[in-house]
């Protein structure tokens, strides 16, 4: 079980020295025609149209495996390494295996995230086209969003017969970059040529709901018609205005018409792997598109895909918003690990105890299990073994899960690849057949967006109760009154504690949850709860990763990671 | 040769109803195997970069036919229709036949100008992929270039080390879209976390310096090496600061890697068509990539590329520039149109008699017929015949050409495709065959920029003489101090008069061209030479192409024209 994974080389190295497959053949092994592959270079496709239509007439025969995490650490659980890993050591077990997870966006690749195609021997390929541009998904959200932006000023400009209130544009602009510098602008400067002026701002394309939207659509028409319904802003007299009034859904929904169709790659062991859609996991579901993960249900017998933080987030989120959608778990994976565990135990008060720090910490990992539990979703433990941690650590994590009564078992999928989590895929496998049972949402719909809120709070992040500011009390008001709090809600908060408080580590107590604003996505069809500041445009760092970025004359990418 | 053009259906209707031939069997004209190609779906691939290098090792045999135009007007003279259906009409004289133009920008697609893939009979497919996103070549340039502006920013908030003046950053952020209200902004608001604030605008993605310089790399250490120098701020002493400086031209030119590979598509008869890069006709060289047409000239006998606005911009850009980078025309085309002839006529002022303004508005056409001539260059007039025009209006313009002893026939391509055009491909192929004629600069890259400017400003638009602003003159000092002024010179003026005022027509006299700002293009490689505003980032008008554009629920797009 012990690997020596300092020695493994670089992730790019890796990447560019595995076998690859012809993308025909990687769909072969879903069934799938070559004629049901639309080529975008040798090893990687776009489905075609006919092929999702087809087969979404068929039976979800497949068990959906959700990977989640416990509060993660800076470091991070890697989630996406264990789900990459997973979906290959499902392969091993002779399963037809399926793997589906979010696109990387540019914004943390030159940042300081770097790629985000899993890493070492559990990645998705081609790791340098899909870290940069891949199909060019997340471009044309970028095109969209910035269409209807153009749009809105378009119609100020030429007389605003809507009565677009300037100061109640809920609709930023977006790019797919780190660049704090667009946080907060004025547009529209330059005399009337140019104008009128007004307060703008840009997010990263991942944050806008056109991403939400694509994520969640289940084919043109309902893409088209989520994207009229969304909200850019609201008039004068503080009625919203859509896409829809703009008269650009049509336009929109044919910039998005081909990012809506899953992009078909294979693992670095040439499991097959859906690379779709890329939101944000605090203002929106934090997991690929749902088509993606229909497909996979109908192509294969296991779907290991990844919701985004942790279970309290990505993984509510998945089950009281994605779920209602019509795809649920069937068992869920709790990515956990050393240093979480111990930061979680308070390591950074008690430095000389650390395995003291270990056991205090399994408070913050079982309150996760027992949130999944009650949700009445089987959960097995992946312990994402990292070269630092020792056999004693690793097996005090063991032994407590099995005191515990919770599957659990080592996952070393960055070193050794699928056979680094056969151990996992087994005690899933396990879980799902002898599963019976019956998905428990946190909430009804039908509850009032203050209940709906709270249940959260209180079920699922531990809190004792829910506060809301004078301006998120004002827009619950409003949003019932636009008839649409009967929709999910999808709370913000800081994804570094199960608290609101990002500084508050393990199972936190006696808080209340402070509610400051909250605004319909009334495309993607929930509404947004935030509870603190909520960053939609990440910065650069001083010594950022594009500085280390390069190529060589043949093309060959290096310092990609 | 009469055509009733009116009854010809929708651009897009056509396109839809047009045989299509699998890429590899395009290709196949071309001599290319399967394995050259990079599929983008079925009907458009990249060369991949091995095809590229080899064929580049092969002598270029073939004969570049450069369309360019007389004085338009806002109608259009119909350029790429022209140059499309020429390629179609040298394909039916059984020549191997290559077309070459530009990728269209989403800007004018949903604005007013709507899509640029040719028209009619005359048209590069799938004209919705081509008017969309296509490849993403556009995308990939707004990227690397945002990255860029994202790296200023994020420079001088950690420390700004290269002393970068904020009031002297010449690189702008670039979206491709109409948007007006991105002119002018201020970045960096809402404090010190996003800070510093500082003046900023946006233009379009063609217009920025990255598409010049992918239009005139021919391969990776090409780009990497020309996007190092290109000049992005100035510091506080006045010294230029590159990207090079900021550390990124190895991402940028990785972001560039793919779009850097021409585009091979099919017209609606099936000629191989390059579709590759967009810059700006004023600011920058107006010609699709100069690998496409060095490509076009190894793999094909004909090469029909297209160069923008009229002769006197993108004719002598590419003379003046882009030919300085190893491709020279074999023989141009001047699109004539009675509109044109009309109004350069003084339809205007003197509407009883259209027939007089088409005969005086011969000297604007004649103008451009002796400027190219000028250069050695041989020259066809293509006479391109609009459904209104009068057997006895195009029947002066032929007998007028005749009696100036320059070669002119009738085009219908839009209405008949190549057969449309087979008169002047004829004409074409006599002027080729015959051809002795040695390129003629307009001047030497010794001369100084004043008279590089002088020279194009007299011999080209007939101006008497240009002045210079102080500004000007402050700027000539600036690039001479750099070194930068052995570079060929981008003259921006209006393409709506052979001088510098829009409202002149035929062929102005008694007046001089104003130059108010140069600046280097220090990565594309010439002087930008300003001589009045210049719009870099146009608006929606206010009923905009994206209003009527949409899509039906199996994916088809109507309005897209």
């Amino acid at each position: 079980m012990d690997s020596d994974t300092e020695a493994i080389p670089a992730d790019i190295d890796i990447a560019r020295n595995a076998e690859r497959r012809a993308i025909e053949s990687v769909g072969a092994d879903l069934g799938l025609a070559a004629a049901d592959l639309e080529r975008r270079g040798n090893e990687v496709a776009k489905l075609t149209w006919d092929a999702i239509h087809r087969e979404m007439d068929q039976p979800a025969d497949g068990n959906l495996v959700l990977v989640t995490a416990m509060t993660p650490t800076r470091r991070g659980a890697g989630k996406t390494v264990t789900t990459v890993g997973l979906g290959q050591a499902f392969g091993r077990l002779d399963e037809r295996s399926v793997v589906a997870i979010r696109e990387p966006s540019l914004g943390p690749v030159f940042g300081i995230k770097g790629g985000a195609a899993g890493g070492g021997y559990s990645q998705v390929l081609p790791m340098e086209e899909i870290n940069l541009h891949f199909t060019g998904d997340i471009h044309a959200v970028t095109s969209a969003h910035n269409l209807v932006s153009a749009m809105v000023d378009a119609h100020r400009h030429h007389g605003n017969e809507l009565g677009i209130d300037p100061d109640r544009v809920v609709w930023p602009r977006v790019l797919d970059m780190n660049d704090r510098a667009l946080r907060e602008t004025v547009a529209g400067l330059g005399g009337t040529a140019s104008g009128p002026p007004r307060e703008d701002g840009f997010s990263i394309t991942a944050a806008s709901e056109l991403m939400a939207v694509l994520c969640l659509a289940t084919d043109v028409s309902d893409l088209r018609e989520r994207v009229s319904r969304i909200i850019v802003a609201y008039d004068t007299d503080g009625d919203p205005v859509t896409v829809a009034d703009l008269d650009v859904a049509g336009s929109v929904a044919s910039l998005l018409k081909d990012a809506l169709r899953p992009n078909l790659v294979q693992t670095i062991e040439g499991t097959p792997a859906f690379v779709h859609g890329g939101p944000f996991a605090n203002i929106a579901t934090g997991t690929n598109s749902i088509l993606a993960d229909k497909l996979g249900l109908r192509l294969g017998d296991y779907v290991v895909t990844e919701a985004g933080f942790g279970a309290d987030l990505g993984a509510e989120k998945f089950v009281d918003v994605v779920s209602r959608e019509g795809v649920e778990p069937d068992a869920t994976v709790i990515v956990a690990t050393v240093d979480a565990l111990q930061k979680h135990g308070g390591i950074e008060d008690d430095e000389s105890d650390p395995m003291a720090a270990l056991r205090a910490g399994f408070a913050n990992l079982d309150h996760h299990v027992e949130v999944l539990q009650s949700m009445g979703l089987p959960v097995v433990v992946a312990v994402n073994r990292f070269p630092d941690d020792s056999d004693a650590e690793i097996r005090e994590v063991l032994d407590h899960c099995e005191e515990q009564n919770v599957p659990a078992a080592v996952s070393t999928v960055h070193a050794d690849g699928g056979a680094g989590g056969t151990d996992v895929a087994r005690l899933v496998k396990g879980e799902v057949e002898s599963g019976d049972g019956e998905l428990q949402r946190v909430y009804d719909l039908d509850a009032s967006l203050p209940e709906k809120i709270r249940a959260v709070a209180t079920r699922v992040y531990g809190a004792d109760d829910v506060e809301f500011t004078s301006g998120a009390r004002d827009d619950i008001e409003r949003i019932e009154a636009q008839g649409l709090d009967d929709m999910p809600v999808c709370i913000s908060k800081t994804p570094s504690s199960l608290s609101d408080d990002p500084g508050k580590i393990g199972v936190p107590e006696d808080w209340t949850l402070t509610v400051t604003e909250l605004s319909p996505s009334a495309g993607a069809g929930f509404v947004v709860v935030l509870t603190g500041d909520v960053l939609t445009m990440p910065g650069l760092p001083s010594d950022p990763a594009a500085a280390h970025i390069d190529i060589d004359e043949d093309g060959s990418i290096h310092g990609l990671f």
